[in-house]
């Protein structure tokens, strides 16, 4: 008897994990694109861009953006699987690690690919960064 | 009895379910690539590239390839997790937009970064779409 | 009650599996970034790069790394699931491709976006490729 309730809430625990591991959440849905798409405990950031006088100003508003909206999909920055950085001059690689080691949790780096785009999707943008991270 | 019968029933699919989990299926395999692989209920599919007088015109056969590949996968466009466009000019992003946002689906769009490639594998291509989605 | 019992196995295989599919693995971790890491079965690749003369060089050994990453991470080619490659010049698509083809599985391909980034993190590198790829 208690083997079967511990079952039936087992059963019903994997049914809801189940609901969650196959349903897709989107966060900050636009017409274009959504800022974050979550999917089987792993979670697609959009790539993001910001303002700013240098790669080093743009790098940490990026970073802040991306903390927001790590922090909407319920998870953060320590968790985070694969970053893909562009930027519109290599020469400022030097300036863009500069920001990003001081931002990264030690011992838990992403995966990660840095290359080049010369434009970006306006003359302002220097750098672009787009993450993928899993829930808790 | 009843519950023992459930729960064999139960177990069996949990490892049917297991068994497709972990397989990889792959779709138009070449001896370069893969059109899609799916993998954990996640459809990666091949940068697809169409011949085309402008950007609109590719950005439409692109998209119609894609639609073609997520029906192969037993997906379809209002599951996409994430995009990422390749454009050979940046002055070519609101041609792209226009194109793209008649095609997702409102409130299903995926997280997405648009950046440069000045050349794609010939010439002619002016835009390349890659595409990861989820399958139901 | 060997139901019962086989019911309690199975419970400690579930919570096993899904301790293994919750956790991240991180394999060669420095301040910067991680080489590989591994979420829910998926392995996600630093991009790599590699000196050498040419692209043909420079791509086999890049492919000789992401073996050995690949079998650090209990998994090897066979189960690539999408490829990311980067070329500084688009004239070298074809030297690229002799190689790769000759080290991928038949039958087993990735999906695959090869696009240009016309500097790579220093300048002697011409191909970078960033790999996410299954374990068994």
């Amino acid at each position: 008897m208690i083997e079967n309730r511990s079952y039936s809430r087992y059963r019903l625990e994997y049914k809801q994990r189940n609901g969650v591991t196959m349903t897709i959440k989107r966060i900050q849905t636009g017409p274009r694109m959504s800022q974050a798409v979550i999917h089987n405990k792993t979670v697609y950031l959009a790539g993001q861009v910001a303002p700013g006088a240098s790669v080093a100003i743009q790098t940490r508003e990026i970073l802040t953006a991306i903390d927001a909206l790590l922090a909407e999909a319920k998870t953060d920055k320590s968790r985070l699987l694969m970053a893909t950085i562009w930027l519109t001059d290599m020469g400022t690689f030097a300036e863009m690690n500069g920001v990003w080691q001081s931002w990264v949790v030690p011992g838990e780096t992403p995966a990660r690919a840095t290359v080049m785009s010369s434009h970006l999707a306006s003359a302002e943008f220097k750098i672009e960064i787009a993450v993928v991270a899993a829930q808790p």
